[in-house]
């Protein structure tokens, strides 16, 4: 039997999907523009009053990646500050998560499906070793995230489809 | 360095996420009786007139972690009739789902790393070797209509939250 490395499960997904998550907000703003409103009622909308709006649904999905690939690497995540009012600013942020992903090697991760991984949260302490954090927690998280941004921006009629989010070069 | 298997990187997720979306579902079932209206218009619900309903949102969550499963191990996925109306009928679905999945057994997933898969989709063929499959097409694919299904459902007003998505046990 052969077998794959953590640093293979983990961080080719992050880096293609946030790619196509930077695709996604272009087109937002392109919509926007086309259609003569400012992009930024797209960064405050939300899909239910007590939701988060979609500034805040981006900058999770950059934590979520950026935090499975510091912490599987047993090192600290970059903490970024939560200041993007503007799809502009969330395409940003995009950039600088895939540096810092990208500066994180191989060697890092792999190995890390044992590694103790504790969360604080807001109700308690989460602790997994690296493998079940990755499967249960970083990647659900980071997909939810993304494809609410793709829902937020398919609802205010933004043309956008599923083939956007998959990343089009699969087809291509 | 040690490594994992494709088993464990890939069936674990399924199951744990279907088992969430059938949490999702039967409270959605709830808030529509306690709200007193038919729990069908939460199926047909759309996010926006060209979108899936959630019936559909749901099958196709279905078909991707059983036709992952089936190709990972190089046997034909079950075919399911896509008959479902109701919210009870898709719970009905995710267990016939979740018996399938667990029917697949490790030995027939582990080495299927760079198995070739073959997808037929409208728009041409798609190969892939089997981490390409899992990563870039399966997982994403169906995260995003589980996601989707959330969505739908929060934006109806049913009460749930990210906890019911990741799986209530993590932080129980």
């Amino acid at each position: 039997m052969t077998t794959i490395s953590m640093y293979e499960a983990s961080i080719p997904t992050f880096l293609h999907t946030l790619t196509s998550l930077k695709n996604i907000l272009q087109k937002g703003i392109a919509s926007a523009e086309a259609r003569k409103f400012d992009s930024n009622v797209l960064a405050s909308s939300r899909l239910f009053p007590d939701m988060f709006p979609l500034t805040r649904q981006v900058q999770i999905a950059s934590d979520a990646a950026k935090g499975a690939a510091a912490r599987l690497a047993g090192i600290e995540p970059p903490k970024f500050e939560d200041t993007e009012t503007t799809l502009a600013e969330l395409v940003t942020r995009i950039d600088r998560t895939v540096d810092f992903i990208k500066s994180v090697k191989p060697e890092q991760i792999d190995g890390s499906e044992d590694r103790e991984i504790v969360l604080k949260t807001p109700r308690g302490e989460l602790k997994f070793k690296g493998l079940v954090f990755l499967r249960h927690w970083a990647l659900p998280n980071f997909f939810f995230h993304v494809t609410t941004t793709y829902n937020l921006l398919r609802h205010a009629g933004v043309e956008i489809g599923k083939q956007d989010f998959l990343g089009g070069s699969l087809l291509n």
